[in-house]
Order: structure tokens, then sequence, then C-alpha cells
């Protein structure tokens, strides 16, 4: 989708705010390397905690990064007073991400009332070089009258 | 199924091997509950840096999880000097992972010439009780004359 | 889930109705073998038309088989005055459904607010063996104040 | 991608004659709009008995389209010889398909030995309106050694 708008005036600093809440973001050394309405993108440097067996970014590290930003994509057009919920997680992977980092770039491509469709890529690059390693689709909710922060309030009959 | 038979008699062995061999899978603290030809269980306690905004396991962990179990059920019954891939992870998020714990079970629901499926579900434990907070199918590939070890040398024409 | 309650008691008379309503069952000769709060199974016989260039059912007529028993597993939890919504679907071929009819049957496996996650599988049937020719797990959607009929009204604001 | 070759030069041929040779296409009214190599696009024009209760497109239906759009596009990329199998299927519905007409496009996005991954969008087409109706991932195989034709016979050992 083209020119989508944010239900959320202040939506870059309540992404961000909500992204710095997230302590597997940090312990895994993920950045938001950019952030519009309706697409986000996380970088994430390779670091060996990070690997699988053969010394690749682990699948399921991947799949993780790319959660995130699907979810902060579709979080990024909410209204207030508002928190996001993955309901369904499809992805394929299309190459080894063998590379010095990753970039999960992902955009909301249908909104619903509640529900919002989003697709999602990862590339692995190395050297300059860019491998894409990852495809998917996601499903987000848009929870409504329930706060972001950690110690949830949810407002009865909200969602 | 029932009954399935791993095409290596020293499937257990190799198996822990590889787990031991992933770094992220020792960063985050999971461990093989439960192995047999076919299926696989792994565990994994409550962090903080495991979380999301919510104080919750982060939905991507959980996926990360389920990946690894799934992997490695398949992966049980593959021959000698071999390897697994993910082709494919779909997840549906079912509840909140909430508890003090994780418990991820994947079990191979049918078996290819160098494809097989599994199904897969996550319960949160906490006190005793579990919640059912994930539940997906996967595709796993069996990549054979590819060894599992980090060097890994692909033979020509292997897959 | 075992002992799931719909929330209509009226639930059979309204799932087979809503059924008999679908053109597309009726052109594929899809009927219901078996109807019960949050699982429903469905069976086809095999004819040329529905069948691909090998000779087996369609892939996609394997997949239309199941989502409609998945959406009415769902819906005969539904309460009155709703309707039903496939959100998303993904299937597994295992095998070729090379058989004489298919049985496909779809169980809902948690009740949110909204959104009813599934699980299901298709056999294909000959000659009294059953080969497991798909597996798969849905989101359904329900759509209150919303009616399942043709001309259906949507209530401003009910979704 | 861009610029994919096709292994077999005869292709247009050759997947023009294996979807001439699906019953089922030709029993919902399916056609081939467009096809150049790892790129195919079907079309169907609604009819009511392929309709569910709320007269649009029955879901199965659209999946159906795209999953053909989806195996051919594939085809299209793989040497003499071959034919194609469904290994996975993951569609998100995101509108109703309520117009008068589907086009489905799948493209293939990452070709491996014998795994092809692709995504693909049908639009439901009213009076020149363009709805975006669903959008998806797919794994193909590739089964060399073994004819697309009816009596398939299967080389042993060939997948």
């Amino acid at each position: 989708m083209t020119d989508l708008q944010s239900k959320n005036p202040d939506f870059d600093r309540v992404v961000r705010d909500s992204f710095s809440r997230q302590p597997f973001m940090a312990f895994v050394g993920a950045k938001i390397e950019d952030l519009s309405p309706g697409i986000c993108t996380l970088t994430m440097a390779r670091r060996e905690e990070l690997t699988q067996q053969h010394g690749f970014f682990h699948g399921g590290m991947v799949g993780s990064l790319l959660d995130s930003a699907a979810g902060y994509a579709a979080f990024s057009l909410y209204p207030e007073n508002s928190t996001v919920l993955t309901v369904d997680m499809k992805v394929n992977f299309l190459n080894p991400a063998n590379g010095t980092s990753l970039r999960a770039t992902a955009s909301v491509i249908n909104v619903g009332d509640k529900i919002y469709h989003l697709k999602g890529d990862v590339y692995s690059i190395s050297e300059g070089e860019e491998t894409h390693c990852m495809t998917g689709v996601f499903t987000m909710m848009c929870l409504l009258g329930m706060s972001d922060a950690p110690n949830l309030g949810r407002i009865k009959g909200a969602v």
C-alpha cells in the first residue's frame, strides 16, 4: 500500500518507546534503522551467540527480527492507547543467513478494523552484497483500549 | 505418525551433539527435555532478556524454540552424513507466553524423500498450569551428503 | 480443545443452512459428514472435473474442502447474528490425493474474542485405505452483528 | 527476481499443455492470461457456482486459482522431463472477492536445486476497479525424471 496514514500523529515516538521496552531486542542487539507509517526496518549485527551449528544466523533469530519489524510496522499505524499482537507468522527460508548483519523490512499491505496484513523480507548482508534469506506474510491484531506498557490493564470488552 | 524409525542408529548422540553446537540455543538457555525418533521436546526458562514489552516471552523467541524443536525432530530421523534445513515455518500465536518456562514439542507427520512435514506446539508453564501459546506446521529438508558440522562441505549435486 | 460449547444452541441448523447456501460446495459435491461444536467433517467424492493433470484431486480443491471445514467448525461456536471470515490459511501437501474420495476434518484449538484458531487434516480414501494428504492451521474471524445471509448488512462498527 | 531463465526453451508450450490437462481448471473456467519465465497470471470469471453464501467467490476457489498460478510459474522454469508439486501454501484473505472476475499472479522469488519459493497475489476486478483480495507465499518442488503426463512413471530414486 502507498501513502499509509497513521492514526497516531505521535507514532514515531510511541514505536521507538515500545521497541526500547523489549528486553529481547536489546539482548540480541536489534536496532530500528528506518520507520515510517506502516513500514519498519530493523537491523542486527552478527554475533556468535546468535548463530546455529553452521555459523549462520539462527533461523529462529531471523524470524524473530522479521516478526518484530512486522509488529512495529503495524503498530506505527494504530491509534493511541492500543497495543499490537501477532496472530500469525508464515515465513519461507530462502538462503542461509551467513552475512555479517541482517536487515528486516516489513510493510502493511492491508488495514482492516482490527486485523492488519503485512509482508516482510530479510536480507543477509556481507561486504556490501545482499542475499534474500527470508520472505513472509504476517497477521497482526490491533488491541484497542489496551496499554502497550508492561502492566497492561485490559479494558473489559476491549477486544 | 507412530513408530517412526530413524535411519541413523546413533541419532540420539548426533542430535544432542548438533544441539550443543548451536550457540543461540545456549545463549537463550534452551535444553533438550526429551528426544525420540521423530519427536523432540525443548524447554526454556523465563529470563527478563527473553521478553517483550509486556513482560511475556517474546513471540520470536517462542517461535525460535519451536523451530529448533522441529528441526531436531526431523534430524533425528535422517541418515548419517546429512544436515537439516528449515524450508518453511507457519505458526499461530494462541495466547500470551506469560509463564515461568516454555515447553515446545514438535513431531514428524510425514516423511518424504527429501521433505519432512512436522507439526509443533508450545505451552507456557506457570505453577503447574499449562497454557497453549503456539501451534504450527513446518517443512524441513534433509540435505544428504552435507555435514552438520560448522565448516560444512557441500558435496556437488548433493541437493 | 475438549468440550467446546457453542454460543448458539441452534448451531446445527445454522451451520447446515449456511453450507446449503454455498453454491461452490454443491458444485463440487461436498457434503457435511459430521458436525459437533467446534468440529466439522466434510467429504467429497472423486469426479474427473475435480482433478489435475495426474488424475489426482486438484490441490486447490483439497485446500478448498479443508477451508470450508475450518470455517464451519469455527462458525458452529459463534453466537447468533454473526458470520465467519477466513483470515489466513496455511496448508502442507503431504501426499497426492489419489483416492476415490476425500475427508476433511477441522477443529477449533483456541477461542479468542474475535479470533478463532483451528487445525485441520484431509485424508484421501481408496478401498478402505486412508492416506494423509494435507495438514494445516487456520485463523478465522467471528464477525458479530453481521448476517450470514447473502445480502449481508454490515452493522457500522461491528468489526 | 528479475531475468529468470527457464531451463526448458519450450516452456511456453509445456506449461500451456499441462494447464489444458487439468480438468479442474476447465471446470471452473480458469484461463492463462500471461506467462513468462517464472511468472504466471491466471484469470477466472464469476459464475454463481463458484461463490459462497454471501455471493462472493469462494475463498477456496480464490486460493485454488493462486495455487495453480504458483505451480505454473515454478513449472515454467523447470527442465524437460519433470513435474511440479505444491509443498506448502500460505495465504491471507485481505478483502472479499466480490468482483466479476479474479486475476491471480504468482512469481518465483528464489530458485533452489529442488525447492522453488514463490509469492502471489489475487485481485478481484469489478468495473475496472481492482481490490487486493489475497496474498501468499508458496513452496513448490521440482520433481525431476517424472513425467507431467497422467500415467506418471516415477523413476526410482528420482526425488
